[in-house]
C-alpha cells in the first residue's frame, strides 16, 4: 500500500495499493521508497484478498500474456500446456476457461493423478493427461475426436526435455509453441520438419521482459483485467502459507523462522506459495 | 519462356521468360499449359543466362527472404549459417555482401577446407569457421574481436543437431533463428534459457511457403531484385552440368541417360546442379 508519495509524483496516490515489477526490488522490508516504475498499481482493488494481490505479479500475467500476445485465440479454440498443475499452469486453465477456450493440459503421472485430474478440471481444464499418455498410440484419435477438426495453435512449455517434443505431435500449422520455464532442466529437441511445413515458431516468455517492455498505462491495465477474473470468482488464489513475521520478533527470532522455511523450500517441493507478512 | 498466353490473360506475354513456383509443375516437359499463378515472371531478363534463371525459383529467394523477412539489417550488421557452402549458403553470402552484411558462416571440416574457405571468400563471406572450431574455447573471444561490439540477431540454420545447438551459443540477444533444412537429418535441441532470457525466436523458411502467401506483384518483384543482382555480377550461377535432351533421342535414350544421372545424384555428393535441356 502507498503509504507517501514524492513531489511530482504522477498516476499513484497515498492509499493505493501495488505490487512490484521490478525484480527484487523490497520484498524484505515493512517499508520501501520505490520509483514509480518500479511499481504498478492494482486498480480496484476493493474486494481483492491480499493473497490474490500478494500473487499477481508474476503467475497469472505470464499465463493471461502468453494467451494473449502469440495467437488470436476465440471461444471454443484450444491451447495445449504442460506443467499444467504449475502457478502458471493453473492460472492458464482458468484464464483460458473464463475466455471459453479448451485447454489439453499434460502433467506428470502420481500416485494421486485422479486427484490432480479432478482439481484442474474443477478449475475449466478441458483435458488433462498425463506425459505417459503421449506413448499410447490411441491417443491419436482420441485428441481428434476431441478437437473435433479445430487445430491447436498455441502450445504452452515450462517442462523442455522430451515432454516438450512429444507433445508438439499436436501443435497445428502455423502454430507457436512458447516457453517460460524448464522445470525438467533439459534442452528440448525440435523436428526442424515441424519448423519447415507446419510453420511452427517458437517463442520465450518472460514477464521481467515484459514489464520492461510495456507502459505503465499497459501495465495497469493487465492488473485491471486479472484482477476483474479475481472479483468474479474466475480466478482462485493459489495454495499458499503466510508467514507472519511479527513486530515484536527480533532480527535473529525472524531470520530463523524464515531460514527454517527456506530449508523446506530447498529440500523439495513445497507445494505452495509462501507469503511473508511483515506485521506494523 | 511463354509460347502463347490464353483469352484474357493478364501480366504475360508471349517472350516473356517465366519460372515455375508451383511445386513439380512441368519440369519434365518441353511445353507445358500452366496457370499463370503457377509461374512468376523474370522481370527485364535481358543480359541473364538461362542458367542464372533455370537456378532462381527456390534457393536465391529463400536466401533473400530468409535476410528481409525476421531482422532488420543494416550495413555492417552480422549474420551468421550453417552449411554454409550449400547453395542457398553461397547464395546467403553473395546477397548478404552485396548489402554490406558481414557474415559469420560455418562448414564441415574436410581435406580440402583451406579451398573452401577461400572460395567461399571469394564471394564475399567475411569469416568461415568449421563445426570443430565451435569445440575451442578461444573462438569466443575471435568472434568477440570480429563483432567488435555488435550482436549477431539471425541465425541460419539448414543443418539441424549439435551443430546448430553449438552455432546458437553466439546468437545475441532478441535473435532470430530461421531452420530452412535438417541436413544433419537430426532435430536440434535449444536450451530455454535462450528463448526466456535472451529472447530468442525460432522460425522454419520454405520458399514454396512464401510463393503461397504473396501475390504476384510481390513474386515479381523478389525476382526482379535477384535478376538485378545477377546483373550487376553480384550474384554468380551455382555450379552446375547442363544435360540436354536432343530433339532426335528416343524416349528410351533419353530415359537411360537421365536415369544415369539419377543414380549418380543418389549415390551421394554430386556437388552441383544438374539442369535439363529439352532441345526444339
Amino acid at each position: 500500500m502507498v503509504t507517501s508519495v514524492g513531489e511530482n509524483t504522477t498516476g499513484l496516490q497515498v492509499g493505493d495499493w501495488v505490487v512490484m515489477v521490478k525484480q527484487q526490488a523490497g520484498t524484505w522490508s515493512t517499508n520501501h521508497n520505490v520509483k514509480v516504475n518500479d511499481v504498478v498499481k492494482i486498480p480496484d482493488h476493493e474486494g481483492l484478498s491480499e493473497v490474490h494481490v500478494a500473487t499477481i505479479t508474476v503467475n497469472p500475467p505470464t499465463a493471461y500474456n502468453m494467451l494473449t500476445d502469440y495467437v488470436e485465440l476465440n471461444a471454443g479454440d484450444w491451447v495445449m500446456q504442460n506443467g499444467a498443475n504449475s502457478a502458471v499452469g493453473q492460472a492458464v486453465i482458468q484464464i483460458a476457461a473464463a475466455r471459453g477456450l479448451k485447454t489439453l493440459n499434460f502433467v506428470r503421472s502420481r500416485d494421486d493423478i485422479e486427484h490432480l485430474k479432478e482439481q484442474l478440471c474443477g478449475l475449466g481444464a478441458t483435458q488433462v493427461l498425463t506425459y505417459e499418455d503421449l506413448n499410447d498410440k490411441s491417443l491419436r484419435d482420441k485428441v481428434k475426436g476431441w478437437l473435433g477438426g479445430k487445430e491447436i495453435h498455441l502450445a504452452l512449455n515450462c517442462v523442455g526435455g522430451k515432454e516438450t517434443t512429444a507433445m508438439l505431435r499436436y501443435i497445428g500449422k502455423d502454430g507457436h509453441l512458447v516457453s517460460y520455464g524448464a522445470m525438467s532442466k533439459q534442452p528440448f529437441s525440435l523436428p526442424t520438419s515441424a519448423f519447415i511445413f507446419k510453420n511452427l515458431t517458437a517463442h520465450g516468455f518472460w514477464q521481467s521482459r515484459w514489464y520492461l517492455d510495456h507502459s505503465a498505462a499497459e501495465r495497469e491495465a493487465l492488473m485491471g483485467s486479472l484482477t476483474q477474473l479475481m472479483k468474479k470468482g474466475k480466478f482462485q488464489a493459489p495454495e499458499h502459507e503466510i508467514v507472519s513475521i511479527g513486530k515484536q520478533e527480533s532480527d535473529s527470532e525472524a531470520t530463523s523462522k524464515i531460514r527454517g522455511i527456506f530449508q523446506k523450500l530447498a529440500a523439495g517441493r513445497y507445494g505452495k506459495k509462501v507469503l511473508l507478512k511483515f506485521e506494523e
